[in-house]
């Protein structure tokens, strides 16, 4: 109850949700409810992710109240975390953009749900936690039989790159396509969606190491850190159809340099300029000097196609939640069909979220890393012994398992939550 | 005869042909005969648009030889005779880039026609001849039935209209189009290809004069003089979702700022670099400078699409000629099938092609401009009287009917022919 005062309107991005909160606060002679959130108290590292309890949240007019049992986690959030996207909401705010689980309350004017329904939501920020009051825009009944953690691992990544390659790209019978973080969850999905076509060439890139986990859904598959355009080259010297770009900075160019003439590139993210764990003002710089600019007569000297996708933009500033609803429907149906099949690397509680961020941003996973909010935290490490951290000086030769430990020190969310807002960001900014 | 030694090899672009047909003439004990070809004596006006007796062409390996009966005329031909493409032929040459007529011959290597088949063709160039001798690769053969005015007149725009439509611009039900030139061989082909998806709506902008002609096949129709942003901004406030611009320069700005999220804008010419008669560097140079550079974070951030689209260097430069001809298929299949039709304005004899060239340039055309080298020439008129300026000045009034008086002054092909290549071209270069 200590977190009612200091976060209860400020971590609310939208000003007629705020109202409502309020309203319902000033009305309610009774306290309201707590409820677990995972909560970002600052833009930055890893410290800045904390576990708060906050008034569980009032179902506004439109609104649908989810008692989300899983949630996805995706490389925004990372970014979010950074404060590395535009116009990022003051902190402290309740982080996650996909949730599933189920109607525990509608608001007036809500006449396509009701408690009980299996539901997931895109929802703009407030995903993690316990509960969450939705637009009922934003929401989607689950197909029977889908399990809330398919929902969460599919939601987000398939909708992207359904629309990245139907709409946006235009995926034809044989054509190929080039993407990159082949292991992660986009990856899978748009491997699974090629499959969908007929004579798809897929060109993947990933670390090494993953290569044998996902070797068997790509047509061909390059290690990212070798010269990957000139391995693209040796396939096909005329390049691919289609590529999907989600890292933006050096690889946009050599993006562009690869699609053949009637060819597409599509940007759909810039993980690039993540590189510390927190903002590097000089990444984000760099990545966007050294992205080519372009005059359409280039494109109509060459027959080339550029896009941009952000589905973030899209559903809450463009107002195209009628479109995506489409999609999402288009997606189910196709999971009904047997067509596609999220895979899940791996399911987190709450209080390890630091940690499950920290394997995405070190793209250690194969696969969507969701949550659970009922899931117990693992074991946290004890005190380390001088033993304890040469041992980890040994994994860090292996890698970049320095970010892991440091999250076992951070994510004893219990009792760290007692300090509040107070804890200093570990932000840069 | 006298044309044969200067305009030989001269007018040759392919240095393989060139050589054949070198040869040809070394072989040849009698002299070949002469064909009566359409040919650009300098880049410039319409001064440089000669009549000329040409040797036949011969036929070379993987060559159909082509006796033409009719050929398009698109704004590309006007952009060639006025030197505003890149990389131009050496002049003098055969000009032209469509055809369609009966095959005479096949040269070595050829197993898709035999004589007598009734085909068209995309040719570089050498189209407006009586003879023309084309890779098979640009050869298509014509579906039964279809006349070659009608063959001519559907080639070039409609293969370039279903491209960028389809292809390029994934038009998809319930989306809107804007396309200019309206009234224009690929603004038919355009109107009449979005009535094959179903509740298109279709903008057009085209000069006032012409709206009765066309209004019909149009949603709404505009006055490409007025300001057609606001006029489409309260058609639609958030804009189109297709913008077909073939005129760049400041369009080009307007046509991207129209389209509305996951919209796109698709340039597939630049006709705004053609002012007057002859090449104007400013209007090249302005066209250019007009147009903002995107740099991809700008499409991501807006989620939109910019693409570029050239038949010509698709064909002739990147080899496509495979993908063209699956579209050509799909086109004349759409022909049989009756979805498609095309709309003929004109049809012009080579002596009148200047004239024909000024009332394109002029977008006096409704349809298709078209020739057929059966055709007899206009009457030409006698030697103008002072009383006849008189008029001809109140015509200038009305437009731009001088161009057309100067062509009257200039047909007399035939006779022209005579001083072969001396004629001074009126071109500014």
């Amino acid at each position: 109850m200590a977190e009612e005062g200091t976060g209860g309107k400020s971590d609310e991005t939208n000003p007629s949700e705020s109202q409502t909160e309020q309203k319902n606060e000033e009305n309610q002679t009774t306290a309201p409810k707590d409820m677990k959130a995972v909560v970002l108290t600052g833009f930055g590292g890893l410290k800045s992710v904390k576990i708060v309890k906050k008034p569980q949240p009032s179902v506004g007019e439109g609104e649908v109240l989810i008692r989300v049992k899983a949630c996805g986690l995706n490389f925004l959030d990372v970014m979010v975390r950074q404060g590395v996207i535009d116009s990022p909401p003051k902190t402290p705010f309740i982080l996650g953009f996909e949730c599933a689980g189920e109607v525990e309350g509608v608001g007036e004017g809500v006449s396509d749900f009701k408690v009980g329904d299996r539901v997931a939501a895109l929802t703009e920020y407030k995903a993690w936690a316990e509960l969450t009051s939705v637009p009922a825009k934003y929401v989607y009944p689950l197909p029977p039989g889908m399990e809330f953690q398919d929902a969460a691992a599919m939601l987000m990544n398939y909708v992207v790159a359904y629309i990245i390659l139907f709409d946006v790209g235009n995926l034809r019978s044989g054509q190929s396509v080039l993407v990159h973080s082949a292991g992660g969850g986009v990856g899978h999905a748009v491997s699974q969606l090629c499959k969908t076509v007929p004579e798809v060439t897929l060109i993947g890139t990933a670390s090494k190491h993953k290569h044998d986990s996902i070797k068997e859904s790509f047509t061909h598959l390059l290690d990212h850190s070798v010269d990957y355009v000139h391995e693209i080259k040796k396939i096909s010297s005329e390049g691919v159809d289609i590529v999907l770009d989600c890292l933006y900075g050096d690889d946009a160019n050599k993006g562009y340099s690869l699609i053949k003439p009637l060819g597409h590139y599509i940007l759909y993210g810039s993980a690039n300029i993540v590189t510390g764990e927190t903002k590097s003002f000089f990444s984000v710089a760099k990545s966007w000097w050294q992205v080519d600019k372009v005059n359409p007569m280039k494109l109509f000297d060459e027959n080339r196609s550029m896009s941009g996708f952000q589905l973030r933009h899209l559903l809450y500033q463009q107002g195209a939640h009628e479109y995506v609803r489409g999609v999402v429907n288009k997606v189910f149906k196709m999971w009904e069909d047997g067509q596609i099949k999220p895979v899940v690397d791996s399911t987190w509680a709450f209080e390890d979220v630091p940690e499950a961020m920290q394997k995405l941003h070190d793209r250690k996973n194969v696969g969507k890393i969701t949550l659970d909010p009922s899931k117990e935290p693992k074991p946290k490490p004890k005190l380390q012994t001088k033993g304890s951290k040469e041992k980890d000086k040994e994994k860090e030769k292996d890698g970049k398992a320095a970010g892991e430990t440091s999250v076992g020190e951070n994510t004893n969310a219990e009792k760290e939550n007692k300090q509040g807002d107070s804890s200093a960001p570990a932000s840069a900014e």
